[in-house]
């Protein structure tokens, strides 16, 4: 568990797309930051309150949040002032980077001789368990899409909020290194070791209120040979009551795999709905989620109308649209 | 890779079933094995020489294998002491125990002043890369199981071994630890990260001769939601041409899991067939295995002979009949 709130370090970002997980905190949990630290020559700007370290502690920041890629998978040495200077300061620092936080030695001796912490969300810390498949009370919904990011993440964060706005429980459940550093906690999945992937995910989703929904983070697919199983863990610890159905409409090629093509929505769906029931015999699909930021309006609202005709089930872009109908749908159930 | 042949440790077992590794090793390679090393008051015997541990090295042996459980997970003070002596005879040393032997400092410091290896096989020691789902030379086989521990592991060694009987190109593949002891080497994949476990099965099964079949040793079930993102990952990283169903007919729920029922035969096909040919659309399913053990001699040829007719698909139990009508199935693909 993070400490909150944060101040976003975007360090020398050459541009705004490098400070994307900045902007997905600044996005999703705005209540969450504190400000932004930028250094000279950075490029990007999620329009928060610029502040220097002194400044942010002052204003009750607890953790310096790497939202930003780093050039050529290192930490420079202009990071690693800032960031030894943060540690003196009283800060903890979280990342998702590659290059770990704890494989640095002077990060290692700062943070120990001021007593902070520095957490690499990249890497499991907790001793999962082996998964019991014993039925948890509460309510979860699960993304599976046709393609690796296919808008997974960004449908649960979405359904979460509008969910929320509603009044209603419900929690965004981090399986990756973005989601974790916007809530704060999760698992990372994809570094958890085979045998305790579904248990990890039984942890991670615990017992509930009966009306309680966990948006479980989605990732990587089940037609996706080198991250399937990943997928498969998801399915089956996570117990889904919900299904949606992500998927791109542009994409040629499976996501690194150029000569496997997409599945189709029915297969998505004939696939995935059987694979869930084993764990829950009660699971339905719900809803689809497309991701249109490729089409123009015009050419977007068609292609959702035609999924949602030749599906059945509501069809919706949540960045262009809101989550709304698919939390209809939820609500219905 | 470990050394052959080795000497095999059952130390001080207490029944012949506590050497059930040991027996494998003997049942399966048995070229591989110069003897067994007993200790006072073993209770197993594996019918091969006894040695000591002077003798075994005269004669060749490379490796002392610890084919035995351990009680209390512990490696006692007793067997500690013969460990450092095989060490200082020169033995490298293998074991599959959870209690690792890389973790005990006394054995570290003697195998390093020997020169000597350590192998843990729980414990992967290759960076195994991420799968890129290019399509491999050379035929493969795996067992998929309606639950674990339906005899995938034998059904795979009896398979290779009939294929070699009848001068066919076949290497048996190990996936878990037992079968990594048996042969020498392998992937113990539930102790592989996540985004690499389909990734290491294409690394164990590399492009081969057109007419050469891996057998690959099947992990969990696509049924078992503790365990189904390793058989996932086992089927999109094996591209298996084959896959043999396998099964044990008295079992009256999942193992582990009592309120989990086993899928049918059926299920079991219509499952596992569509997510192979993801990665190998040539994927068929050619053969059923079935654990008869538990059957006396009539009702397991019953129970076999109603599968067999049920499902259309040469059925055997390798055990009690040999592998010899599976090999056909593959033979004549």
């Amino acid at each position: 568990m993070i400490d909150t709130p944060y101040l976003l370090f975007l360090g020398d970002a050459p541009d705004q797309l490098a400070a994307k997980v900045a902007q997905g905190i600044r996005d999703w949990r705005p209540d969450n930051v504190i400000g932004q630290f930028r250094m000279d020559g950075c490029k990007a700007d999620v329009k928060v309150a610029d502040m220097d370290l002194a400044g942010a502690k002052a204003s009750g920041a607890k953790t310096l949040v790497v939202g930003v890629a780093n050039r050529g998978g290192v930490i420079s040495s202009s990071w690693k002032r800032v960031l030894i200077e943060a540690l003196a300061e009283g800060f903890d620092i979280a990342s998702g980077l590659h290059n770990l936080l704890n494989d640095e030695p002077d990060l290692v001796a700062v943070a120990k001789e001021y007593g902070r912490t520095l957490h690499d969300v990249r890497i499991p810390t907790v001793d999962y368990p082996i998964a019991n498949g014993v039925k948890r009370s509460g309510k979860r919904c699960l993304a599976v899409g046709t393609d690796c990011s296919a808008g997974k993440m960004y449908t649960a964060l979405a359904m979460d909020k509008e969910m929320k706005a509603r009044g209603l429980k419900s929690s965004f459940r981090a399986t990756g290194q973005t989601g974790i550093l916007v809530t704060g906690d999760g698992v990372p999945l994809d570094a958890v070791i085979a045998d305790f992937m579904a248990g990890a995910v039984e942890w991670l989703t615990p017992d509930n209120d009966e009306d309680h929904w966990d948006m479980i983070e989605g990732q990587g697919s089940l037609f996706h040979v080198s991250y399937s199983g990943v997928t498969m863990a998801l399915i089956h610890g996570g117990q889904p009551d919900a299904l949606i159905l992500s998927h791109e409409p542009t994409r040629t090629h499976m996501r690194g795999l150029p000569s496997y093509s997409l599945p189709t929505l029915e297969q998505l769906r004939d696939t995935a709905l059987p694979l869930a029931r084993i764990a829950n015999p009660k699971a339905e699909v719900v809803g689809i989620s497309v991701n249109t930021a490729a089409l123009g309006e015009d050419e977007a609202l068609q292609c959702l109308a035609d999924i949602e005709k030749r599906m059945g089930l509501p069809t919706a872009d949540p960045f262009r649209q809101g989550a709304g109908r698919l939390c209809d749908a939820l609500e219905a159930m």
